[in-house]
């Protein structure tokens, strides 16, 4: 444990601040949301592959960094869609990050890299051109080691419990292949209909024809397709899921009539969806969603915000997920009202919203999660997980929502070994804060301990039903 | 006078906001704007009520916070209604505020109720379930005292004024009682139009009665209208009003035709007001009164971007200012054109614009400020009257529009009792802002200290006129 | 060189910083982009007139804040339009400057203005009504002397390129001096499209007429106004130009048909401009542009988010650039997807956009230039080019894009003495926020060096292809 890192210069707040860390640095780590393959639990001896398909290849913080200087993605190794040419010499890809590492200079991808290294794996240097092969082959050599299967690495970090995101169809073998094992690590699927709900989802309809399939009920209409998802959540809880998830443009909600419902329905279902059509019914789903989480106690998460694949020549030529996706402005006010105004007042409801537009922390989302009983805000989320993403969280939310609105952290990551330091940085930097409403008087130790205790596990476990 | 309270961490800064708060620190409070009810004052021997009539249940902050964490209105002791059965056991509500006091920690409302306890009743203790009874007795107790009554609170307070809000159809009985009673603390009225000018006011064509019945003139025709505003202004100036307060959904101004005007106003008469006069008709109206402002001296203050009432349940079941008003996104070059193309190169007019939305400081206001000679820009308001809140206000407007194109300080509180702290806790963040200026050497001690009166007590005298 | 002064005030930190910023701050200033006018230099025995005429009329920042603050522009000696008496006498105006100089504590033009006095023109006191007259002398006679000819200022200050910005009529009759004179300042044109861009113009068919004449290309049709413009840059860059500036009310893009495009310029050259015509041409042009800088190889900035001449009476009495232009509420996302989707991923453009709406930092532009390998962001614009400004800056973008997708400093100014303060500022901003990384343990010293010449010189040379 170094103590001083992440926490700010002033002496005093800065002695606070290791205080609050070093009582709470070791406890568990609670992981409520995040997209690590399950698969890599499922079989006691899965490997993280190569240094660079661990660290590079799967991580879009890394691939647009390096993209948006120039780098292809071909040179990266990222398989093109039309079958092209791309790098598969995995150390040549590795060789040309390293060259580059430079360009994470005090980036949140920087600080997560270099700790790994070295937490994870023991390497204190810093890529570079001269070093990449020496670290290619340390890190190869540890890789190949059992105290590095996924397995033995989520037992090294303390995790007290992960929840994986899954299809709302998908049937959950992996995570049933994990409890047949009996191995007794705690990984929680989170059922995510999006490419259900969200009607312009390339392929929707097939997905319709596969939730018929899995969940034995024949969706014809919005009465069987509501029946359908009811019916998935419950075997997504039956698995131990506690939480759905929910990706949208916007957080816009809308109770439309049955009627007006059954017609979107069923213009999708042939193909005829028209140009409002899939903003309506996305709004209305999450009305639904709510209800239903009322009736079957699932959390609800809400991340809204990302205009997906804005650039279309690499969605065409790679796909999604290359780090493409970017921020728009969002409304909270007016667009959580109907469904507010539905459900906001029940307690039975836990609704956890996410926003990459940080303006709505302090004028619309903290206000919200300050008054209404259902609603919850979550961490700083993507391009805001960071040091300074996470102060201006803290410094722009808690005043008027105070921490027992908010849930904790979300490592929300792919990268399975960079969950340690995506927590501890949370720790450190709520720490700084926490310190610094000490040496400002705003709060006395007893309660600082509490808080950070409640930052670190309580809030989390409590929001999530964990 | 505990003297690091609020200060930042870094020593240097510390030590030279210590020297620039030790020579403001008890000039006398001026409140140019706030919502204590004059009735208060009126008679020499009002008392506060109960502890938790005194400290909860007219406090929105209190309430909403309550409420988010699953406490209800009725446990709180909020009336309903419709009549229906409510907590009145103001001790068992006490208790619950008391047992939920950690829900505060970090917040403004948790600052002033642990000052309130400490400097104004002398209790040094954190409120919890243990002390719950204890607090309550020796608050009871005090209360009962004469030293705990409004007026010589108001002494103790070294305020020099205080403005409250009345409605522009107001007698301002208890504004005429103080006078006629001899005691000399200053309390002026505002003259806030609200309920005449916003035509979707529940009550509007009542309310519009009143006006014909207050001011003798029949209200029948735009004309008449404007006429009754302004002999209502005269009557407001005479009891020594200097300020009218204005709130509207958006800053939006706008002139309109006399003959739109006279359309909206005999619609609204006849109480088929469409969907665009409300807007169009206060847009109109904010013209209209920055014009009577320029004729008889009055100062315009506008409150705009809360969406009230928010949460229909808490509105039909117990009312306005529960803690269920959500602020929107607001824009400002272009709402406020109108206006200040007409009026802002006018020095006579002072228009202090107040926002919700922080992204308008360094954006929109502070640009706006720094160049119309008739705009001023108003303290951090409501959600934003905090620490962080008041260090965002100096961080992202005082480059721009300088300090002399802001007003200093408002506490704008129902809370009579936490007038002091809310001064105090601006001086501090005051003396840390400036304090920061000079060690990095962008004034000398000389300038910082004429910004702190200025700050403190200089700036609210010259722009309220008072 | 004062070490201390504008960096943060904790201990540890300033040391870093200070250690920053002795490795860096006598670099040669590198000033890519603004408006100094490129006569002070063709003559070698140019001047910069009376005190008043160098600090005060043709400084807009200097204007707003004493016009906010009920001085008139003719009291300034802001010439008016219609011939108008103002104030001539250049003495009585500093007076009047001096008189208020308390206005721009803690303001930027505070920290300019103190600095020039001090270090260019070695006098040390703060303007006020006691000193006016001594300052006045005291700078006239340093005016007269040869070491304060603009020339020789350039050599003093060291700057290793100054840009200049030009109308693309220009005929660079002053930069061809320049070179002809062979003195060796290094002087180079910016091409400036705007006013036959932007079809709002004033003037506008006159400016085409000038374009055809300086081009020798007849101007009639689309595709001889493109092959002119085409020439004019060719001009340009035949003449040192590395770049060309754009502005533009928003940053839309669009890319239209030919017969569209064909449409509305003919409709402009008649004469006959319809609402919509001006702002998808800009967005039109925009890309038509950004496709010739792929051509030709200048590299191209934008800047957007000026609602120009808010205060109509202040245009039509005194003209433009009087401190009365507002920025507005910005967005990128969308609006540069089409110009991004044409080019974004072609590495010979370089796209650097500016924006005064700073909500879009870590929100739109940051995760847009952390992924387009086309786009840099340009530094804190306008009213933000200041301590806090710049902080936040740092503090919003640099996580998410990395310094690398940045481009340095540009000092944008009119006022050519104050270039050195405005790079120092930036250099010693650059530096704390640099050490502020050092000491939470983000980066080591040797990157921290490394990034410190990057953000004084490295980043601007290489974005600007000087």
């Amino acid at each position: 444990m170094q103590h001083d890192h992440y926490f700010g210069p002033a002496t005093q707040q800065k002695k606070v601040a290791r205080q609050l860390y070093e009582r709470i640095f070791d406890l568990p780590l609670v992981c409520p949301h995040g997209h690590v393959d399950p698969r890599l639990f499922a079989d006691p001896d899965a490997t993280f592959g190569s240094p660079t398909e661990l660290f590079i290849t799967p991580d879009h913080y890394i691939l647009r960094m390096l993209y948006s200087q120039g780098i292809s993605m071909e040179e990266l190794g990222i398989l093109r869609l039309d079958g092209g040419n791309v790098q598969t010499d995995q150390r040549a890809i590795w060789r040309l990050f390293c060259a580059n590492f430079h360009l994470f200079r005090g980036t949140p991808s920087g600080i997560w890299l270099a700790h790994e290294l070295s937490e994870v794996f023991g390497l204190n240097e810093k890529p570079c051109t001269a070093n990449a092969d020496r670290l290619y082959d340390a890190i190869s050599e540890k890789l190949a080691q059992p105290e590095f299967t996924p397995r033995a690495l989520f037992k090294r970090f303390n995790i007290e419990v992960l929840s994986t995101t899954d299809a709302a169809t998908d049937t959950l073998e992996h995570h049933q292949a994990i409890r047949a094992s009996g191995w007794d690590g705690r990984i929680l699927p989170t059922f995510r209909p999006d490419a259900l709900v969200n009607l312009d989802t390339p392929g929707w309809r097939a997905n319709i024809d596969q939730l018929s399939a899995v969940s034995g009920i024949d969706v014809v209409d919005f009465t069987s397709y509501t029946r359908a998802l009811e019916q998935r959540r419950e075997y997504f809880k039956s698995m131990g899921a506690t939480a759905t998830d929910h990706a949208a443009l916007t957080p816009a909600t809308a109770e439309l009539s049955p009627t007006e419902t059954e017609e979107i329905f069923q213009r999708a279902l042939h193909g005829e969806t028209t140009c409002n059509d899939t903003a309506r019914f996305t709004a209305h789903m999450l009305i639904e969603m709510a209800r239903m989480s009322i009736e079957d106690g699932l959390v609800m998460q809400l991340h809204s915000g990302a205009l997906r694949n804005h650039n279309r020549m690499i969605f065409e030529r790679f796909g999604p997920d290359k780090g493409a996706d970017i921020p728009l402005q969002a409304e909270y006010t007016r667009n959580l009202l109907p469904l507010l105004n539905k459900f906001g007042n029940d307690s039975r409801l836990t609704l956890i919203v996410f926003s990459l537009d940080e303006t709505s922390y302090s004028r619309e989302l903290a206000p919200l999660a300050g008054h209404y009983p259902a609603l919850k805000l979550g961490p700083p989320w993507w391009f805001h997980d960071s040091p300074n993403g996470m102060a201006r969280y803290f410094d722009q939310i808690m005043e008027t929502a105070g921490i027992y609105n908010t849930v904790g952290f979300n490592d929300d990551t792919r990268a399975f070994c960079s969950i340690p330091i995506r927590h501890d940085l949370w720790r450190r930097v709520s720490a700084n804060w926490v310190a610094g409403l000490v040496v400002r008087h705003l709060i006395d130790m007893d309660d600082a301990h509490e808080m950070m205790f409640e930052l670190s596990v309580g809030l989390a476990r409590r929001a999530y039903r964990l």
